[in-house]
């Protein structure tokens, strides 16, 4: 029986793709209670059928897909076809999803797991925007000291990427990041200083092609296409892989090193909105709410996605 | 069968406990199919009990009761016991419920009953902080369109009460206020510009004392502790009686006049955060989304509010 | 000799010509040390052309009129053609200037005025954006425990003009009037809420127009002009005197009512920007730093500004 | 005839010291015609009596030394004698100043110099907080296009040092810096991205002691004393020499590399006021209008300022 027990709340998305098929190929670490999908990347209705796509493709329609909120909870929604592609999951072509969506709510799914097993056992993996998330602990403030951690992707110590200010996960729905770095659950933190260091650079997606089987394939498909943005825009080296991570530290988090400090979100101010304050040198005096990852093992990471992917 | 069915979502206070007794007076006029609690005068744990207490005065525990959210979307709680009294409802010795909580929270129960009632028939008069309305609307955005109107009591075209900018419903919650007011739902606002015209002097209350009634009493009693707030701030004429402004709209609106206008919630700067800007002189250019209400018969108003009181 | 003597820091503007006819008419009352331009109502290189015509009118060109700041501290300028017409003068004849403009930058002739005359001798009347007076005080803090009082057209109490929530002139400065209203220095702030009573109606302007001088002739025609804006927006009773009530108030200060009570500027978010935050019912416990005019004795106001035009 | 000449405006400050030392004692390259000082690191009584010391202990009396504004435009000063020292000069026993202060406000000082040269070839150096730049900007908008380049200390592209997102300088005063930023004029920012790379490490250091002058143990002493505070800090290598920096660019500027783009100022938010919101991946589309300094041949710039220190 794995040491925990994983809900991924997303929006598919190439990266959070291969972050669902890195848990599902990961039973003995984690088992994947849910995937609960957002409006983020794509709009909500390519996200919930994307990421039933996704765990049809591993050929576990067992796992339930919940879909959530078509839109942040207070600014309008911003989506990033531009880099994903109109699908959301340009690239690959994907069985249709063998399983129909699970009944409620996303939010009420995780109000409903989290209540329903032993306190502290379920990590929660916000991979997109925490809209979702933020409205279960809003709906249900009796989950939020029963959540064992939330190991997000989102945030940047360093630049933004959709403003000099913010990541966009963050940026889309700042309220939402408020609510959970607020929240006081405890807290890791992969910003765009450490996913910037898991690039998947042409001979990792040769050994990932090179598996042979129809999840290598569709692997290889999509983070080619992914790649291609960040080629456009000169930053050499591959595709960075911003979502797995949340997932590789929930299964083996001596890849990763941080620091434990206090991280705020900016939600007042446009040029700034959705930014994360991290109070990397200590100099606000506030306890820390996070631990914010900043650099990875990336050979053994790749590593370790490759073995994986190699188990579906 | 009465023309509009109604849900009232409050904070009770003893204005929003004359606002329940008003609905529940004019059956022929309104039906009230739910009273839902949120934070705000007072803790949830108040308000919900509360509001089970006076639908139970009025003998009528048939209609549900539901608890709803603890806190605001994204600010922590403010509330208003130097108002209100510790209890909510300090001045009258209201009976103990004689029903217990409706099962669900309160934005399912909203998301619920629009749901299953016909298109454009239930009215919902928010007169507390706008959370469990906010949060059906992120939830369920299917309800939206199936709401007829949204008749509420928050906000100012002038002067706010907890700060100058801002009136104390709208202020606790700004960020469920911009979702309600961006929404498209027909709204009308009671801010206090109105209900500060809607004072209960001391004839008007010796009126509702005369009735003889346990309802008289308690009404009575809760609006003469209520009523020593303003006076001590030296406001004289009377307790302004807000909530019950919006109910009594829904039952005769040509009590009330006011004007379409463009309204805007303040969601970004302390100073200002919790602001209606109302445009009041159409200097904006953008179009109306809200009637926002500035006079009132004030003579005709409480000799309904009596009349209505007396049939409890 | 006068009581006081004054200084008009303005932008003309029609009422702001009338504001400084109607302090060269009053020699008795006070003296007018200089006139100081701004860029507001319309751009500097008018304002500055526009004063000195004004005083030229009243034959009084040895009253020095100085060019100050051609945009707000930070924000871009805003100008308000629409109100004034493109001279900002629109409606009337005036006299080509007498006068070269006096050397030297506005702020630095409030600075030398203020440094050279007795200490707290020295009125200025700002009826513009702040912006000269607040580079002044940063340029030389010295100068500020040396003014008088400050008594300035600006800000509301209830709707703002430009916005919903803000006056033009603070709305064009909020930074300036941020800087003034935190000074310390004594200010009595004549908003919208009180010059919206001082409204030159057709008859009073008729008996303007009797006087049968050159200055009852412009100012005729720049009111005529200038209330067709109020006008067209369907406020009737005739144009607002927004600026001479601030002259009208340092030469007889018992034609108006008010409050003591703080203000604050609203300078960071959008929507609110320029909001002159009133605590009018005292709910911020903090200490006033203005006297907030509401009411005017209009009848005697017009009065008064009729007989002292008819002086020159 | 040096090929430039200079004004640095600064708030001594250890590194401020040696930045304009750095300039005197390179004649060849840069001629330097005044120093301003402003309010920062400590009030501005302290750093224009510092300013004047250093120019003495240089034996340069002839360099007119100016004060200026004793607080940012806008908001409350904020100091930073726990880097610094009391005096902003802790660490040295400098001689007394042997000249007064020059006449007239620094400000004006700076209007004056870039008026009366010849046009585009007066650089600033501002490596305090900005506001006197700022304010000669606003007060004589005739100077903007003459000033040949603005190389400033301040800002940030990764983390700031008073808070999360604020450099020092920048923090300070941030309208000012906004309205630098603003003006159109050439700019080169040497934010704490480069400035952390220019650590006066403790052989750098004792190579400056070396020279045997009494610049050579003023300079000691006082980065002695200043590099105690990153020390404390945990961030080993030696004091970062920020101001330095920024002097070192104007006489070779090829010990640099940078990149031009877009930086906007955060003012509205107080958690992420003062950032310099730098679009170094080019994501927001605006037009660049700064060159942003990332890199530094730290070894060779260390050789420049020893030798160059060796000539006083």
């Amino acid at each position: 029986m794995p040491a925990q027990s994983l809900i991924i709340d997303c929006d598919p998305g190439q990266d959070d793709a291969v972050a669902i098929l890195l848990a599902l190929g990961s039973p003995q670490d984690v088992e994947l209670l849910a995937v609960t999908a957002v409006a983020g990347n794509v709009p909500l209705t390519r996200t919930q059928e994307n990421a039933r796509s996704v765990v049809s493709l591993a050929g576990r329609q067992d796992v339930p897909v919940y879909a959530g909120s078509d839109r942040p909870l207070v600014r309008p929604l911003v989506t990033a076809e531009y880099v994903h592609g109109k699908t959301g999951l340009d690239g690959a072509d994907l069985p249709s999803p063998a399983q129909p969506l699970a009944g409620g709510h996303a939010s009420q799914a995780i109000i409903d797991i989290v209540r329903s097993r032993p306190e502290r056992s379920v990590t929660i993996c916000p991979v997109g925007p925490m809209t979702n998330v933020a409205l279960a602990m809003r709906l249900a403030p009796d989950i939020v000291p029963r959540i064992r951690q939330i190991v997000l992707m989102g945030g940047a110590i360093g630049l933004g990427n959709i403003t000099p200010a913010a990541e966009f996960n963050i940026y889309v729905d700042p309220h939402a990041a408020d609510i959970v770095f607020r929240s006081g659950v405890p807290l890791v933190m992969h910003g765009l200083d450490v996913t910037h260091k898991a690039r998947c650079t042409p001979e990792r997606l040769e050994r990932i092609a090179d598996l042979g089987t129809a999840v290598g394939r569709a692997v290889y498909g999509m983070l080619t296409f992914y790649g291609k943005y960040d080629q456009h825009r000169g930053a050499g080296g591959g595709a960075p892989l911003h979502d797995p991570c949340a997932v590789a530290y929930v299964i083996q988090p001596d890849l990763f090193g941080g620091r434990d400090c206090h991280v705020a979100i900016e939600v007042a101010s446009e040029p700034s909105i959705g930014r994360t304050l991290v109070d990397w040198g200590g100099v606000t005096g506030q306890a820390a709410n996070c631990k914010v990852i900043d650099t990875i093992d990336d050979d053994r990471f790749f590593e370790m996605l490759t073995e994986r992917l190699a188990r579906l």
